[in-house]
């Protein structure tokens, strides 16, 4: 195991971010950014707090046209921002009886006089519908733009530092999953097996395990994305574990799958099938190929393979602060690759009514190709407690 | 350790909820509700998974005005609804290259002339703004109010299977509290204390740790929305540690503060003084007080224990499904106390330039006052490691 990468980032990497997003926006007519969710006032600030699970307060960021960020944020996040590189912080007591944060925001933003949001795919405008409608009123002059796409492509490219802890996320977790032969057997509770899993990865250096889904059944799994049930795993299940675990607020998000005591014929061909299709998607990672390129590439082999179908929507998605960033490797995806994008491939089929099986890996784009983040999974379904 | 409760609801439970909100929107005159976030959409549905961690999907329920929520849902997520009490499950495939879902949630729409949307306080709209733009274009006769108050009110009130949860998750983290002056010391890591604290926690039988902030510092920590720093506790040190931990989606809040081989006065004082605040609190919780009465109490003993000020912007809030519920305990506050509102009492304050002490307890108001969920801290600070 390599040691950890150091935490946060240098100024220079939030410059370069802002630099890279000002530039887009000066190409599409920008004078800022308002900025309201927490991926993205992180991206561009390093405000990294848990702070978020409360829904209370509204947290917002401007991105101007030239120079840093300016937070327009409550109180009580002021000193977790100052440990940034910011140095315009506006804050008020929040939650406030009326006005809580808003004319604070429209003097803000009164300088510009065209404004992107995001409110294009996978984004969602995190303050009260109230609020916003209180802060137009409050610019009668601005024109508000769209800018999601700048913050999409500015997110896109991950620097070093970022694949750094990405990579890391990445090893820990390949070393909880090729653990789990030693402890895992019919008998266990599915929730002791989730459990046993968070402390496993947290043992070893992941920060937390926000994301933690899978389930098991006789042949194969119906359900991916539920808490554990109120069932033992017994001899014949197909057991699914898919984890979204974080390193200083970067995910890791990859699943394996592992037969107990016993593995059926179809389950074994299904799981070689998305391994299969796993390795036609590696083949297909360079540069200039795009995002359908590794569906096309993947959904063949599936295809081949007697997949009956999929209610995934794709197979494998960008990856970094969120667990899920764009693109999508999806038939109308046509997001062209390009070194530093960091991918998961995720074949995942039916392969027999009601029985599901999903493959993950996780990748960064070089210019040679991809690079595995992950420890490839066996080919083999792997059987345990046999 | 009293036995964990069972997980999940009886269907008749989720009529109640239903048929409460449905009550006060035929009272506001709404025939829908229109819900997108991740909270309302368990409460009114059970739809239990941590798939809310992608931000790729929008996800809908529709609660007419009788009669069950009709899900409007990724594919993806068919099987977990289906495990719930839900009749109309309508699905698509998702990301989908145009129309994610927005027709298919006009269409489940369209029988409602006055729909009301979660727009004020505390809410935000999960949705990309582009796609709710389209569907009030695709329902151009359609009144949109506000059912915000009527989300509110009806979550305000937990039955007694909720109370079993928080109480349950209550007395978990009340045992990790307890039991960390056996290990916690000067020397360690802060970073290490926050994962002995997680992985102790889900060995006690918490399901997750979403939440767990904290700091120390010489005398008092000036931050308690922090992830921890790359420091080593030292004599001398106040650490506090605030925790949300979960039990079948059901969240604790509360903190508590150790003094490190030493405590100065200004901190063994300002402990004091805020456990005599919560104390002042918990004497003022009784039917039909107000949020604002508990604040007033705790900020009168506050202000006579010296402090300084308070950036929190309030001493505490509603729990339940999400870390922070309304109402707030603030002077704008007047919400009033009803048997079955569960509470957290928060008296922080600035005791010194830049040094901060809060403290929190979590309770469910009763006919005959306040039934405390955690075990009480105690007055004095305490001394840990030495």
């Amino acid at each position: 195991m390599s040691p950890a990468p150091p935490r946060g980032f240098t100024e220079a990497e939030y410059r370069r971010r802002c630099e890279t997003a000002q530039a887009a926006m000066a190409g599409a007519g920008l004078d800022a950014l308002l900025l309201t969710t927490e991926a993205d006032i992180r991206y561009f600030t390093g405000f990294l707090t848990q702070f978020w699970q409360s829904p209370t307060r509204p947290w917002y960021t401007v991105l101007p046209a030239t120079g840093k960020p300016i937070a327009v944020i409550p109180a009580i996040g002021a000193e977790c921002m100052a440990r940034g590189w910011l140095d315009d912080i506006r804050c008020w007591d929040s939650p406030a009886a009326t006005d809580d944060g808003v004319s604070l925001l429209a003097d803000a933003l009164a300088p510009f006089a065209r404004i992107g949001l995001q409110r294009g795919r996978e984004t969602h405008l995190r303050m009260p519908l109230d609020d916003f409608d209180a802060l137009r009123a409050a610019l009668p002059g601005v024109r508000w733009g769209d800018g999601t796409e700048i913050v999409r492509e500015t997110r896109l490219i991950k620097s070093e530092a970022e694949i750094a802890k990405l990579s890391h996320v990445c090893a820990l977790v390949s070393e909880v999953f090729e653990g789990m032969p030693e402890w895992l057997r019919a008998g266990l509770e599915e929730a002791e097996v989730f459990r046993r899993f968070k402390i496993r990865a947290l043992e070893v250096g992941v920060d937390d395990v926000p994301y933690l889904v899978g389930g098991a059944g006789p042949g194969g799994y119906g359900d991916i994305i539920s808490p554990p049930r109120e069932r033992a795993l017994a001899a014949g299940d197909v057991l699914i574990l898919d984890t979204g675990c974080v390193f200083d607020g970067y995910y890791c998000d990859f699943c394996r799958n592992w037969g107990i005591a016993s593995v059926d014929d179809a389950a074994r061909r299904a799981h070689e099938t998305v391994w299969d299709a796993t390795e036609a998607g590696l083949a297909a990672v360079r540069p200039g190929a795009t995002a359908r390129d590794l569906h096309d590439a993947m959904q063949t082999v599936m295809a081949a393979g007697g997949a009956l179908g999929n209610s995934v929507g794709r197979l494998g998605h960008g990856l970094g602060i969120q667990l899920t960033e764009p693109p999508s490797n999806a038939a109308f995806d046509e997001t062209v690759l390009r070194p530093g994008m960091v991918m998961t491939l995720e074949p995942g089929m039916e392969f027999a009514p009601g029985r599901l099986m999903v493959h993950e890996e996780n990748l960064v784009v070089r210019e040679t190709g991809p690079q595995l983040l992950t420890r490839r999974a066996p080919r083999e379904l792997p059987r345990v407690g046999s």
